[in-house]
């Protein structure tokens, strides 16, 4: 790589920064992909994707990555593998620091880092995402028909994944670690009124059980009047424990998206961290440097949607290499007048 | 169908309201899709899809589409055949008319009837469509390299089709109606002074020559002095003839958005017939009404945007009907008090 500039260089390799990745490659302006810290994005966190418009059949989330990544490869895109550590944004061209200590000077930037979903690091949990375990319900909810499911989480988000899954589960019940949820609004009370939804109160997750082979078969809560269980077992207290026969498990709460090497550039986050950028075309506060994906996207966070704008973002980045290319031939052809 | 009321109707089966339709169907809203003009949309004009992230040996326009309503149909959306030729918004539930004369009554509507690429009605342009003749080149482009091309157009699009056409093809010819573009910005003077575009002023498209098998072999250009050659031609004046050998054609002479059923509805459409959807969403003015796909995107008329924001607007839909059925929930759990 060394020290030469490169046209694009694009920040995650999810679907967004994938699609991003095809688009700019097929316009001649090869990419360069950092691959960060989860190479192939929240999907990969997914047995199976059905509403990735494309596949009848469904695809594996490792796979949908795989082909997406063999498409960039093949018009020219490059990985590298690591995280951005530290970016230089204010200057031209774009400096990016990599975790393996490397630079790479980019004329363009394109924002694809994604969001990771929050975990809680219980037993069972690595082993089991993907395969009952899931941090989407509208990506899993549907291969639970008629099963029993557990809902982790008391937001809003919470309330609208329990009543999701209602359409198929037979069952669902949220456990929060509070005795009253976030939440206050319809959600809340249509969550508290459905039928199918009971609740725990004051109760945690301590453990999942099951194999990748047969899928989560149970989930251990633990619970104590005063809430926060989890806290006051590891402080010693005695708490109360109890085994539910779930065959998935949703965790519900919240997405961090992953910008801390934005932090200190020019581009704007709102409060919780995702890049502000212009919701019609992807520009950034920083002339460009574009995002893309759920690092831009606090709402939908939907594979389809973020390989979307991974395709904006090249476009917009490829207007945005040409119309600076045309100014320097400009400026190149009217040279400044010589001052008498 | 009958008189019962629908959850959601999606108006158009090109990837954005198909996407749609794989997104309402798995939240099981069992959505209508009505087919419209052109089933499949503008993806069944292309002949390879090289750039929709997922298919990294490219997949066919029409097998893209068909892989699309496939995966639709599995999670129960129903496709009916024709177009809305009139449409009640003012209204609850919303009131559709089709062409077969069928109404069609639904709660929440995503209007997914994108954008036609203009055409001249030249002999060998339906039979080389997708073929050779292409009305994107962003899609089609690639296919070029090393191929003499000729552009259709004189605006800015066609401007940067023919600028685009250069990374492959080793020529291209713009053939402009008139003596002069239409456009003097940047992107007119680069394709003026670009070595290997050349211009053919005051002439048209009159025949494309070729097969489905072979391609396009070449095109048959007419011109006059004074421009508008074919018109001409067509009042008798003559006109002077140019063959040209070239593989590939791209016509850059405009979109028209498909709202014509939109027109005399509280939905805005832009000046150029787009509607004018929310950009953080896909809400239009009318609560319940949702936009996805090139209808609403004048700018980048991607197979893969369309496909992410059709997915938006069913999540958009979802949640609006959830809103409501609260909301009707709330009426009737409190009756207004009846005045003393």
């Amino acid at each position: 790589m060394g020290d030469s500039v490169r046209e694009v260089v694009v920040v995650g390799s999810g679907v967004a920064g994938l699609s991003a990745a095809v688009y700019a490659a097929r316009a001649d302006l090869a990419p360069v992909v950092v691959s960060g810290d989860e190479p192939g994005g929240q999907l990969t966190l997914t047995s199976g994707v059905e509403n990735y418009l494309g596949f009848p059949e469904g695809v594996g989330g490792h796979e949908l990555v795989s082909r997406g990544r063999d498409q960039a490869e093949q018009f020219g895109a490059e990985f590298v593998t690591g995280t951005v550590v530290d970016a230089d944004l204010a200057d031209r061209p774009f400096e990016l620091t990599l975790s393996s200590g490397e630079t790479l000077r980019a004329r363009a930037l394109i924002v694809a880092s994604g969001a990771s979903a929050r975990t809680l690091g219980v037993p069972g949990e690595d082993e089991l995402m993907g395969y009952g375990l899931s941090t989407c319900a509208t990506c899993d909810g549907a291969f639970h028909r008629g099963n029993d499911v557990l809902v982790v989480g008391g937001g809003d988000a919470a309330m609208e994944e329990a009543l999701f899954l209602t359409k198929f589960a037979d069952t669902v019940t949220v456990a929060h670690r509070r005795e009253e949820l976030r939440s206050s609004g319809v959600l809340a009370r249509r969550a508290r009124d459905h039928e199918d939804i009971e609740f725990r109160w004051n109760a945690e997750l301590a453990e999942l059980h099951g194999s990748p082979d047969d899928g989560v078969t149970g989930a251990t809560l633990v619970s104590h009047p005063d809430g926060y269980p989890v806290r006051r077992r590891d402080d010693g207290e005695s708490v109360e424990t109890e085994r539910l026969d779930v065959q998935g498990v949703f965790y519900a709460i919240g997405h961090t998206p992953n910008t801390a090497f934005l932090e200190d550039t020019p581009v704007d986050l709102d409060p919780a961290g995702y890049v502000d950028a212009d919701p019609e075309t992807t520009a950034t506060a920083v002339e460009g440097v574009f995002a893309a994906g759920d690092v831009a996207d606090a709402r939908y966070q939907q594979a389809i949607s973020a390989a979307g704008t991974g395709a904006m973002a090249a476009l917009d980045a490829e207007e945005y290499l040409d119309e600076r290319a045309a100014a320097a031939e400009r400026a190149r052809d009217s040279p400044p007048t010589p001052t008498a």
